[in-house]
């Protein structure tokens, strides 16, 4: 339940604005990478305080600032400062649990995404909270823990593969996105396989425990859902935008992640779909065995109670009970007992319950 | 369901704009608080009457005005007088079973809100009805009972925290929403606390009052949705409107009131779409412990029950029954019984029962 | 279901426009009641036709026309004459089945409504059509049968009570409708009161009952749904429209009622998802029970069924059974069977059956 | 199934426009009957082909040739050249399977509906495509078989009934509309009347075979739905449309038809939402029965099953088994199984099972 | 569930617009369609290299190039280069899992489509990518494998059919997709007969694996949905569009194609509540046979079970049972044997179960 909302209580009452570092320590390390490059160079390097980055800015080079902890709220502060962020945005990038969203300020664009995706073993969807924030000629990227999507980006920037050091900031906006993005795919996919499996053995061979799961994975569908459904509005908001930072050549990009997201959204609930329908097989395969159950219970009940009576009858000790003199008497009995079972043969035969 | 709706009867048939206290006696003593600052100074008063409120008041001072209870008719009539409201307003001020709405008047702006709070020891989610109006320099807040979410707020006013002092009373009055929608998070959590016990138990160890425990849950979600919903377009009208007495500087203030808004409604349909999975598990555990329990009773029956006819055979008093002279008869029987019973337990093995 | 659509087969083929009385004998007594009106004046009178009314009339007054039967096919068409009244529109006020709805003709506005009210004993919910014709400086308004819910509007009209006097036609029409209105509150409440009723019984005791009363409670929201739904369009065609009989001061009366509409859909589609919830339950509980008889029964069969073969077998009449003969052979049997038994109750306990 | 598609295979892979008559013989026997009138002229006659239509044809006289079976080509081909009608349209018009639409064309406008009616006793509703070709003064009416709803429209037109004969061919148009949908409030009727029927029955006396009936009403329903559905389409398509061929004053009979329209799927949708509550309580119902089937079961298999293993265990032949020669032994164990049985009876009774 | 999501994890972290062949070895062999023709002219050869195309390209002539394979990247580039395609576009080509869609470019027309069709033996439905990119004068098809549903096509080109020779490429386009959207009928003419037989099984004989199939049909209804539902949007784009490269006189047509999208939506939707009905009557009919199971179960033992009793009683041993020296005694059990039976037998006529 913690993942689909977060522990705000300290926060009330606090006034719009105020930046507090939730759920983690206060003054927790932070890691600053800055990538800079044009068509020609690129420069790497881990920094220490936000001066540094602004100390070696060139001209017309596009900045990447990651920042790998939101937690740290005098680095935030400095951020703040050197770039003539809102106050109330840096709360947004602060408070982990909010829900995507697309804002332009003057001279930049706020963009909080989900970056979703399945830890190790346990192969569990986890999901953490990026805020991109697009400025001309840089990007800052704020994540709540390291680790990340990246590398590939990061990678293609360092051997300047594809357009990416042709183009400027919003590019590489583009194409943090785009990683993100991309990796829901990947989680999906993990998904589709536990819904295929899970499938399979509703099929053949129900267990009790396949409902508790049905429902734990419906419930990842809803999380999945409740991060993801708002992006169609943050990538719409961007291609519909008339902010400064943005140029339209990166339109046709931003279309493209669109067209992803929608995908997403349809696999989204067509995953519903068929995890509804899983419940009903359950129930319908739950019904079916109880009737079978009931039908073996029934046939052995109803062919030997009748016979046990019928011996029952023959084992009482009436002084004078005519039968029990009779020679045959026994193989009469018998012979009756082996009528009435088969009569009650020939009926559940009838009934197709054998 | 007195929740759902509020016993209006003895209203039926006034003409519209007819002041009646609703739910509480008529006289009801009143409690006052006039709050005035600006950037340099700062008053707090209880006050008797709405005049005393006017005498003091300064140019460019802001005036927040805390009527505790609506059900004083008297003092009512005297706000409609002071601050020309319009009749049918103060109706809806009144009748406090009342959609949260915003209204534009030509001097004023009227919203319309539930305050959420959960009480003290059931953890029950209680909603008082609060309007705020906002004029040109001044807000008044007319809340049903005392007590309210209200308390940081004055605290920060008084201690000039943040950008409160600087801002007219349209900041004031967004900080005063801001503060009713973040106690919406508080109740939310609560809830959401509850859920996951109640998930936690349905998985473990399912307790028939479970299934009313789920039911009385929705009910509160249907509840609060019905309560939140109606925000979205407060919200919106706010942000949207052209009325004199809202600057378009408090507008990125409403956006973010706006955003929590959005928040909560998504957490609220998730809450929705999982205790609709809880129902549906809960359903599923239920038909699981009945097939066991038909199981236990179908292999006990149709082990035991051919047994017993076997022994009531030869329990039987026929005088002629060549088995019974038989020395090895009884072990053989035994045999018989014992081969049956054997056939019955690989029957139900295969059959995967046992 | 006759209350889900009329019977219209006698007016198929008939054409558009035809005036046809449906339901009630075609020639039946009409009651009309003239209710003329200014600041200073009042007068009240029965008449018997629609010229009388014509010829009372004063310059500026208004007039306040109520026929209450819409069946007698004369009267309808006098009234068609004098005051001008489309052909189409005196047929969709005689057939008594219509949808809510507004329409704006030259001179004046038609407003078809349902008027809703609880009968007597069994607080059945009944409807009537009732149909307001609003022309300038005149109200028309045509029920079908005897009985509304306007005496406190002719209270207030005749006492001079709030606005009423002051204001024109288009008010006349309003406070109508806010009467209406206010009324499916009144409706509302009781549908409240019998939910809440029957939420105790199903949470403390299920009587099969419930389930058909769940139903028809359905039934009877199903259908206020639909009679009240399209309360909305005429509410709000009514405030956007630009006929020259409703001046704009009156707008701010009308979004009162359409406020009152969406809360009280509001409310009816909080009833649906309660009512839903409820047959929910109603199916838990009924589940719940089965599995606890079905655990008494397993459990006294379970036990008995062995021990009674054992018993069975030690009634066998066999010549030659070592343990009949042996002193202690009854005690160590009944020691076996309390064995036997205690083994059973063991394991009914740890699967926490008892 | 075949109701909700129609078997096109063999028209896959022809080129738009190609004219098949499809689900019927090629060179059927078509009947052409042409009806021309004005104010003061009426004429009517069976032709054999569309050339003699054109012939007769008058000034300022509406024309409306009914054609009776869709699938003769050559008729087919003859109306388009006199008419002028694109290929596309007269390829709608043949494959009978379509969806009501409305199209504007440059001359005319193309109505496609569907004819409602429930035939003689086994009152299926059964539903035929009706394609009306609107011109300048021209109607032209082609259905798929004989018979239709328009014997009342012929007899007005014959006798002047209404306005019919003073109005244009868009009034023509609106009348056949008219007719076709007044037909659908019969079909309702009809279905109400069976919906009402199978509910009594379900709260009285479920049988098994009620459930197939839901299902089968639900399946109508559906059907009706998909018919209806698109007509709303096409009235506001001809009422907002431009076309030359309807003047504005058939506007306010057409809304007239909207709202029929508009009403018959309030009705259809409330029909299915008290289909769905059925299937509901037909459950409960069921699950209620069984609940006594399995109250009855438990109770006499757990008060005789233990007093028959009392029995049996004084029907072991032991040597040695004191109570068995006790003169009062017998009568001690009555009492016992009867002091059982009662408890047995006092506890069912405390469970309310009895 | 492959079906619902590709593959795609290699492809992620590659730069967008990366040209990577999914699914299939990269270099498979390409097969390449030339179809050049005007008025007068027709020509048809099989090429190599998309050079060869071009080389012969005649003015005013439409060609069609129809592509096999998009997994083979050469052929894919080369096209880019000679066409001047955008490189995502051609990512969007080549990764097979996209949703349909259409995109306007300055040069050409892009529309990705969903190709269905029925395997031979299993009738089990295919999907296939086609993308379509129309230009001036050009159609290129780009198909995953071999075998499409456009030989009636090429046949009426070839003979010269219909318009298709007298009209430019934009009706080619139109004739392509509206041969892909008429073989979606025949998939659901294919879906329509499995489900109607299914119903036919689940109303006259119900078998478990019934659950299962309903499932699956289902499943596949879902994924039809999913892959049909965009398609809507693709028309009306091409019909709002205002690309050089379509003309209005195609409008038509497009609208036609529109339509039967609309039409087939339709349909799906309602295969999708009878098939939620089917599921409510398969429960319904294993209630009912749970029900009928437990009755034989019940009557038998209710019946059997206390005379099985009587007849214990008097197999007891006591010495002194006064009953048993009775020389009627024996007769008297059995009288009072048959009362009971026949008491049971009345009581469960009374309640209808026998």
């Amino acid at each position: 339940m913690s993942k689909f909302i977060k522990k705000v209580s300290k926060k009330v009452g606090l006034h719009p604005g105020a930046l507090v570092a939730i759920d983690e320590p206060k003054h927790q390390k932070v890691k600053i990478t800055a990538i800079q490059y044009d068509k020609d160079n690129f420069q790497e390097k881990q920094i220490q305080t936000i001066e540094e980055s602004l100390s070696c800015k060139k001209e017309n080079a596009v900045l990447w600032l990651n920042i790998n902890s939101v937690s740290n709220v005098d680095v935030i502060k400095d951020i703040a400062q050197f770039y003539k962020i809102h106050p109330l945005v840096l709360e947004d990038i602060m408070s982990t649990g909010h829900r995507p969203k697309m804002e332009q300020h003057g001279e930049y664009v706020l963009v909080i995404l989900k970056m979703l995706y399945c830890s190790g073993k346990k192969k569990e969807i986890l999901s953490e909270q990026i805020s991109l924030i697009l400025g001309p000629n840089y990007v800052l990227s704020l994540q709540e823990v390291e680790g990340d999507v990246f590398d590939a980006v990061r990678d293609r920037i360092r051997k300047g593969v594809g357009q990416v050091r042709n183009l400027g900031a919003d590019y590489l906006l583009h194409i943090l996105m785009d990683a993100i993005v991309d990796n829901y795919f990947v989680v999906l996919e993990k998904l589709g396989d536990r819904i295929e499996i899970l499938e399979e053995q509703i099929i053949t061979d129900v267990k009790p425990q396949v409902a508790t799961e049905v429902h734990l994975l419906k419930r990842e569908i809803i999380y999945l859902r409740k991060q993801i459904w708002p992006m169609r509005e943050v990538l719409s908001g961007l291609q519909r935008g008339d902010s400064k930072v943005i140029s339209r050549s990166v339109d046709i990009y931003l279309r493209d992640v669109y067209d992803h997201i929608i995908q997403i959204m349809d696999t989204i609930e067509s995953f519903r779909d068929i995890l509804a329908g899983m419940h009903d097989i359950y129930l319908s395969t739950m019904s079916n065995r109880m009737n079978e159950v009931m039908k073996v219970l029934t046939i052995f009940a109803s062919i030997f109670i009748p016979l046990t009576f019928i011996a029952g009858v023959y084992g009482m000790n009436f002084k004078y009970m005519p039968e029990l003199d009779s020679h045959i008497g026994y193989f009469v009995v018998w012979g009756i007992m082996i009528i009435v079972a088969g009569t009650m043969v020939i009926y559940f035969r009838r009934k197709r319950w054998l």
